[in-house]
């Protein structure tokens, strides 16, 4: 069985570059707001979310920011507000 | 001794509020990106956020999402690109 940890992403890239980090981590993960993703991910995974974030990014101008938990049960989600999903905002 | 839980937030609010969610924020909180918070809080001041978040936004329209964990060391933090301080981005 493959152990899969808990990830958020947030992340603030210039608006010429936005487009293809979103969906780069729309392969892995859930948008849960609009600069950020979460989801599970084996370490594997992870990895090759780091590869591609790195080849899309420019690392002198954007910023990405990983919190890895070993398992979601350990951070509880809150949501003040709405929860928007994908289909409430255009890409 | 007050014990204290880490919490990172990620906002999603229309121009028009940002600054003043931004402001109230910082008062408790370490601003780590263009959409992101993060920091160490007791339970208390964690309800003195939530209360004055919502008085703030619009629930119908904004979106807040609070990441709760017991302590800091369950969490791994990794940023790729550059690190946005607070100093780097002007209110």
């Amino acid at each position: 069985m493959v152990v899969k940890i808990y990830v958020v992403i947030v992340y603030d890239v210039a608006v010429e570059r936005i487009n293809g980090v979103r969906q780069f981590l729309r392969q892995y993960l859930t948008w849960i707001q609009n600069s950020a993703f979460e989801g599970e991910l084996s370490e594997g995974e992870l990895e090759r979310v780091r590869v591609g974030l790195r080849k899309l990014i420019k690392e002198d101008a954007d910023s990405i920011i990983f919190f890895v938990t070993s398992s979601q049960k350990w951070v509880k989600k809150e949501v003040l507000g709405i929860e928007k999903a994908e289909v409430s905002t255009i890409l």
